[in-house]
């Protein structure tokens, strides 16, 4: 069995983002030479997320919206979390977006669906953060 | 390391439903001959999830009103997706109810608690969609 | 490949509990021997949680208040699950929070971020249950 790890580092200019990174995890791949098994992306921070979704603009404005009603960002006092910190909300944010994906490798490829598109969700960022990338296989 | 990889196709009468595939993962898993190891079963289309819950019509029910409730399908002009489409909902749906299901595999069987099935979740059906299966160990 | 397996057992006071498992998912991994490889953590039941996020008193709070006003416990007849059991509501918990953990091993440890622990979420406590801890790797 082969394994291969790789730290992916982000600082958004905004407190929330999706970040496409499918081309990142595709080279780290590469890097890895293996061309079956599994593959594991997740966010090392906890008010973070990645998923797999479309990339599409009008979905990414509608994930901001649903989100900011699943779980408001202000009034910052209605979360016990905000003591010394801001964030709860990116803390539940994170919960309904998820922390990774598990994702196959087959022949030396991402065995995506044809729409399938790997993002970096950001929902407490412009400060630097990472994601981690590791590899099993052969 | 052996490796093991399967399509298993959909096609709902309806725009929502859940399946029971817990069979047809055990099916692949015996035609795998992988003893030990982990399963990956995930949605290839990002309208549609894969989970693991409870097998009972009743439940399911409380899953659509649910999500009904926290992710509406219509009006359609509530998501800006929904432009050439109407699905906007059924991606937003797809976050809450997961991707992918990772199981394990120990002496050739699905290592399942007393009451978890697996399920297929459309929420944009009425059309052909795929899942993948792949296996990974000895 | 090796591959290991531990069940670990709870029986939570209360309904609704979240336990760090953090100390006990590294004691399975150094009992595994395992160097490189994936962990998987699963709940066996499905009404119930594992997850990754912070360990924090005031956040923990915020998860109860946010589960109960996403997926509210009673009345117990606004679910059509709740004909024998009650627990209607702690099924959709569980899928806010999700089913299972998939975290990385490196060089004989949890690959986690700085903030990242593993919890238990109990959402139907007060009798024995458990979860799954796999490992494969080298």
């Amino acid at each position: 069995m082969k394994s291969y790890r790789k730290d992916l580092w982000f600082n958004t200019a905004k407190r929330r983002e999706y970040i496409n990174i499918t081309s990142q995890i595709k080279e780290a791949l590469t890097e890895s030479g293996i061309q079956e098994g599994f593959i594991l992306v997740n966010a090392k921070h906890i008010t973070a997320s990645v998923f797999i979704n479309d990339d599409e603009a009008g979905l990414h404005h509608d994930f901001e919206v649903w989100l900011e009603k699943l779980a408001p960002e202000k009034p910052y006092n209605q979360y016990k979390h905000n003591g010394y910190e801001d964030n709860g909300d990116a803390h539940l944010k994170r919960q309904i977006m998820g922390r990774e994906a598990v994702i196959a490798v087959t022949e030396g490829k991402l065995d995506l669906g044809p729409w399938e598109q790997i993002f970096y969700g950001e929902f407490d960022g412009k400060r630097k953060k990472s994601i981690l990338v590791k590899i099993i296989g052969e």
